[in-house]
């Protein structure tokens, strides 16, 4: 038996950027502008279907679906429910992103409806995969309030619990499908003050996923992708404002070549 | 008879400019912002209104109205429909903007009862001027996957069966009332990597509408400072982020002797 | 009886950025990202939370809430009166922003329900103000058409009958609490030309009122804070997208020290 060789970030970039995948996101307002742009910067296609009349339909044709439940309400609840269902029977994958589920029991009985529908993949920060995995959060916002490392053993019961790769981002990314775990330490602290940074993330990932056959290394290279991205805007960024534009040129720029010598992904 | 002479496509903008028409705009959760600040820039005053209890009420007293599909719900379709119905009976113009209209069913029924509400311009991408003229389009998301000359017929017959004049925007425009067609030549490729530019577009065509008389000229004149703001952004930008931002700069910044100067406006 | 020294505006910007107080927004679909960008570049933590099933609790955990009817409806409006009612009660600081109220009889109505909720602060344009207090507004979108010296008397009337501060910004903001009032002279034209930075200053105003104990003067502080920004990003700004990228780094960088030296409070 011969081994394959490991297929690297930039190849991936490579791959994602020729498919151009049609990404179906139900996000939250606050971050649906800046995720379609950080799609199209990628080089995916975005689009955001809500509606209850059609978000199976549309699950059915994109290549890859994502979930946030940010801004989520019962009408919209039910269209997620109705998309995920529907990416799972026609063999899409698709992203869980549980934002601030520990801030009421109406977000952590959404999750877990969710969960049940079992996603590809679930990206949120430390606090927020904490709570998903049965621990206490230390946070009360939208904001992280615990350490990456915090989350790591939560991380791993979790990917095992519910069959999916799960990725907790911060200043250092660990990435688990439950048996494997990966590090991912591109990335810079501006990147916490604009605002859905972390929400748009979730739909690069899923652009990785629909065009790589393997999660969990597909995710880890979407996750440096993106924090590279990230260190390139911060040179020259004098704050959130210029930064934010600043990382969408450099999604748009950075090349498959840049990514492969950029990447920092290490196993954990 | 006496012939007056063609009001210049400059002439347009300063007068849009000198009136600040309101501009109701129903559109979608992506776009909202940036459509916003697109019509700030170019000089006219934009209100997003889309309750039902009040939708029709303000189109009575905005200049023009705007309904933009992106993400429809049923909720907002009954009050786009009341508000368009409102904005006809009040003499107000308004414009159609059928986002991904080939998507669903339920898209493409939304937009039947919208055409009924005879819209004085219809805006889109050439995939979804085709699905709205009962051909077959070839793309699956928000992006356009036909060419803007596989849309002239469709827009023609399309202008021709609803009343309206009917733009489809691409690397050249292409405008028609079903009688009489114009081409526009402005434009840059970075505009479709910023999201929503074409939704924000369908607001200046409402404002030049508000303020003048022939609508297929007034269409004509700002997919031309449209296009030609475009231009001007393109100039010294890396990206996507950098040139969104140097868009509304140079939408702001235009000048009518400029446009008379740059508008590539021809008949087709 | 000794007298204390007054709170510089510079120390209650200190304040702010060391709690970094979880401001709860339920507000337009326009601001909700530029509010959030606001919030975190200030040195707040930003939340927008609007569903029924879980407005009322995140208010009482959130250090302030703000409550902003840009583009109310009926589901929203019930979310609003719940968590401005679980503020008051678990004695956290509320805002109102009552955008656009002179548009409808619907807005209208939906205000005095807010109104008598008893909001520790109101901001708005002169127009939005004037028509709280009874008076007849000369706007009819979401831009002010009367000038700030207009609705003096008409703030200083809504002061006393609401128990609320009352800010009118414009070139020149007039703040009051019905005996008291400020006069803060900061700011810069290129401010209106940016959509949702009047909704987002709401969220600004919050952030100061959460932590500060004299909602007058903490309110014109944030002023003058959000104003000094607005002059700082105007340096060099050619226009409005690049004036709101800037804007954005000087909230972020601007520091107590220069606050204190730039702020332009005076008594009315």
């Amino acid at each position: 038996m011969t081994q394959t060789a490991p297929i690297s970030p930039g190849a991936r970039l490579a791959a994602m950027r020729a498919a151009a995948p049609l990404i179906h996101n139900i996000t939250n307002y606050v971050a649906m502008n800046v995720m379609a742009n950080v799609l199209l910067a990628a080089g995916a296609s975005p689009a955001m279907v809500h509606a209850r009349e059609e978000a199976a339909d549309f699950a059915a044709v994109a290549s890859a679906l994502t979930v946030n439940i940010g801004t989520i309400s019962p009408p919209w609840a039910e269209a997620m429910e109705a998309a995920a269902a529907s990416a799972v029977a026609h063999g899409k994958p698709w992203v869980l992103d549980p934002v601030a589920v520990f801030a009421s029991g109406y977000r952590s009985g959404a999750c877990t409806r969710l969960l049940d529908l079992r996603p590809t993949a679930i990206r949120g920060n430390a606090s927020e995969i904490l709570a998903q995995s049965g621990g206490a959060a230390g946070a009360s916002g939208a904001d992280a309030g615990d350490e990456v490392s915090a989350a790591e053993d939560g991380a791993r019961a979790l990917a095992r619990r519910s069959g999916a790769v799960v990725a907790v981002t911060g200043p250092v990314d660990f990435v688990t499908d439950g048996t494997r775990a990966l590090r991912v330490a591109n990335g810079h602290g501006l990147m916490p003050k604009v605002t859905a940074l972390g929400c748009s993330l979730t739909g690069v990932v899923a652009a990785f996923l629909a065009t790589g056959e393997d999660p969990l290394d597909a995710a880890a290279a979407a996750l440096a992708f993106y924090g590279l991205a990230g260190e390139r805007a911060a040179q020259g960024a004098t704050g959130p404002g210029g930064f934010a534009v600043a990382f969408l040129d450099a999604l748009h720029a950075l090349t498959p070549a840049e990514l492969d010598a950029g990447a920092r992904i290490e196993a954990a």
